[in-house]
């Protein structure tokens, strides 16, 4: 059982330092790795692991390749051939072709025979689903949706009308793709309901995280590009577009008709407001609120670290007085005879 | 097919300019609309926009109507207008009277024959659901629970027991509304669960977004009142009080026992600390913490916006650092013979 | 009907300062109870209540025992005491043993004879429930999931493979446990996912609010810990463990790989950056950022209190150009001729 380090060699292109007839079976990490099992290195802050680890092989670069104590398969991205080698290993269990007794499926519907539906799975009039698509239970597929090839929605997923998913997307249990946008216009005093009629269109290989939420268009849609990455408990807002590749941590919130651009990374509960728009390769880190566009690649903050309580209060406090620091700085200035800065002139 | 401008004009109270004929199918947004699209003008801000359009009609004010290069509704509030008619052109799919033959309905449950209960719903004892109510897929309606006239709950909504729904209100997918409050009791380091024995009750014309909880209340009711608007991935705690026509915005969390005055607008990923009072007529810009009660209509913020994060981390260690900024105010102040100021006798 | 004081001060070792025949059928606020009802006092700051109440009895501490107009339960932790009496008077519906005959239940499950599942669950292939769980409607239980005895899952609970469920742990409605971690691997400007072979394991008496996600491992295990109390919405990323007893309250983030201490408190929407470490007995205040490892117990914030808008707009502005005051100090502090602040030297 298992596979031989000499297959995996080949197989991804990595340099074999050890016994090729040596097998692993599963993956672990370097600490509690036994002889059976493949480890990895990727981070050097875990170096002090690799040099007392018990794996039966460690996929690792070559500047780390003399630490190893036991087999190594040494190539250039160790961390995206730990990830292949572990999909091999350890592979997402098949789920047999058909359509499950207990599924609601609406006649016009035109599933794939190689296609899974399952259990309790209900799926409504003119929706199309591709080959190999993977329908988890209780999946909630209104009209008119279509799911391209080899889409899998693990679970609870629902997928409002006229949604549109990429080919290998992966929906996680609770997400809802689809819903009303907010969108309500003010009349005397109350808000009355504006109707939500564009969609979703979500690119190819996109992964979004479960409880997350993408609202449909108010009249044009909402959109995924190819690649995107959604953690957890993620809100689209309607009309936002997020670029190629970018990927986003959890907790983040979009306000509608925001876009962000390709290849960006957002940290997690990052706020953005509405109407922006945030150009390709943007780092935000993690509880940033972003209220205005970004024009410039690079890397952005916004969050203040948690200190001892009381400390913080006086930090607080100081910052609520500071008019006063600089009407004092100010007085001083005026009693040195020095003119104040021009820039302030508008305290 | 569709619906001409001077019946829009009639049924709407809009001054028509242009051919009272011209048919209109759909909405669209004033870049893609074709003729056979209404438009509309609201945010000036969209007024080049407007000068290019081809729209088939376009909803505006009277303000910007010469700008417009084709058949025009002016008439007062066009956001509205607009909703209202986009409402007639994209009308909700109507869902059949009855109960789907996959649905569990309890005995002693009452459903009115004018509704609509959806696939695989599960409808606990006593439960009543009132007139022309829409009780989508998957919905679970615990013992008890009670659904006014029109109440839409599109699919896969928690109704924990005897939660009371107002009429026409309208539930996305995923939301949970009765789940028990956060409440426990500490007890020789460890936590006592406390038994929430109160409900939720929602007025009419409440729109809940998707994956939004509602606690229910530990001894009374959590209140939402009439007219609310949440949007999704929202947490109300037990025994919070939301007033009428009060809107938030995504990912708000409230926390137990606080009460928030009617026609308030909240931002996203506002927090509130618990027991506090927010009066009527109260702002929040989003990204604000508030945690002491706000006794004055206007508008809050608390947000600091993103910047480059070099510039950030110079910004945080000179906040973190403000006590030695006014240690040397003061020296400069006490050599130069002033006063430290009064306010500052506490640093 | 009911239960007598005098029963439940034998019970609950209480000293009674009234008649032990009157007798309280439900649990009420101080300000609503009537003479059937049983209040409580825990909190001072409802003192003035309590002088007013007409409740049939009241738990309290002796210290507010004279204050009481009407029978009085004296005990040391009225809370906890309240708490017990309230299960009492207002015990949870019992589910009846058995597999509802909408549940979809696989082979080679084992139901315990004294476990009820519910409408419409679907149960996978080698789950084991343990005696006397409740396993609501539509709950997911996929393959090789474990529910120890007495586990309550309200309804739509999901719990992905391998998952294993502490004995008493209450999930709430939309929890969903053991969905993938974020984990994906940068290669050529793309994300390629690193499969989460890990699971997720829950202890005893642990309570999940609504719509919280735990992710399961990358490689090892998600662990929370006997006794811990999360609140709705929260995000707990793959490979975080959270020590016994801890308790967040709702919308925290936790990032991958995160330790958080045993007998924590969370405040709402607290956010933590990945592989740190919290150590015991740690207290955070609600909206605060934690980007390093805590390493001493004790209390800590880092939220700004909401302002008036305009007040707000000046406060960052200042902030914003706090280089600015820093150097204009220091043109007074070489004027004046006194040594800048050694700790200023990297400004």
């Amino acid at each position: 059982m298992g596979i031989s380090l000499g297959e995996l060699a080949v197989r991804f292109g990595c340099e074999l330092r050890g016994d090729p007839d040596t097998r692993v079976v599963r993956v672990a990490t370097l600490a509690s790795a036994d002889a059976s099992a493949l480890s990895f290195l990727a981070n050097p802050h875990y170096r002090q692991q690799l040099v007392q680890t018990r794996a039966g092989a460690v996929v690792l670069g070559a500047a780390h390749a003399h630490d190893c104590p036991t087999a190594a398969l040494v190539c250039e991205n160790p961390y995206a051939t730990y990830a292949r080698i572990a999909s091999l290993l350890h592979p997402t269990p098949v789920a047999a072709p058909g359509v499950h007794p207990s599924a609601i499926v609406a006649g016009s519907a035109r599933i794939d025979p190689t296609a899974h539906v399952g259990a309790l799975a209900v799926i409504g009039e003119r929706v199309v689903v591709g080959p190999r698509v993977r329908v988890g239970p209780y999946c909630l597929i209104e009209e008119g949706v279509t799911l391209a090839a080899e889409v899998h929605l693990v679970g609870r997923v629902t997928l409002c009308r006229d949604v549109e998913i990429g080919a290998r997307a992966l929906l996680q249990p609770g997400t809802v793709i689809g819903g009303d946008g907010f969108g309500f216009a003010p009349e005397r005093g109350q808000w009355l309901k504006v109707p939500q009629v564009g969609t979703v269109r979500i690119g190819a290989d996109v992964e979004i995280g479960a409880n997350t939420t993408i609202d449909r268009g108010a009249i044009d849609d909402t959109i995924i590009e190819e690649g995107v990455k959604l953690d957890n408990l993620i809100q689209v807002g309607h009309n936002v577009r997020i670029g190629a590749h970018s990927a986003l941590a959890a907790c983040v919130g979009i306000s509608g008709s925001t876009t962000i651009g390709k290849r960006c990374m957002i940290g997690g509960a990052v706020g953005f407001a509405g109407h922006l728009t945030i150009c390709d390769d943007v780092v935000i880190m993690g509880y940033s609120m972003v209220s205005r566009s970004i024009t410039k690649p690079g890397v952005y903050s916004g969050g203040i670290p948690v200190e001892e309580a009381n400390t913080w209060r006086r930090l607080v406090a100081r910052f609520k007085r500071s008019d006063s620091l600089v009407t004092r700085l100010k007085r001083l200035e005026r009693a040195a005879g020095a003119a104040p800065a021009q820039e302030e002139d508008d305290d």
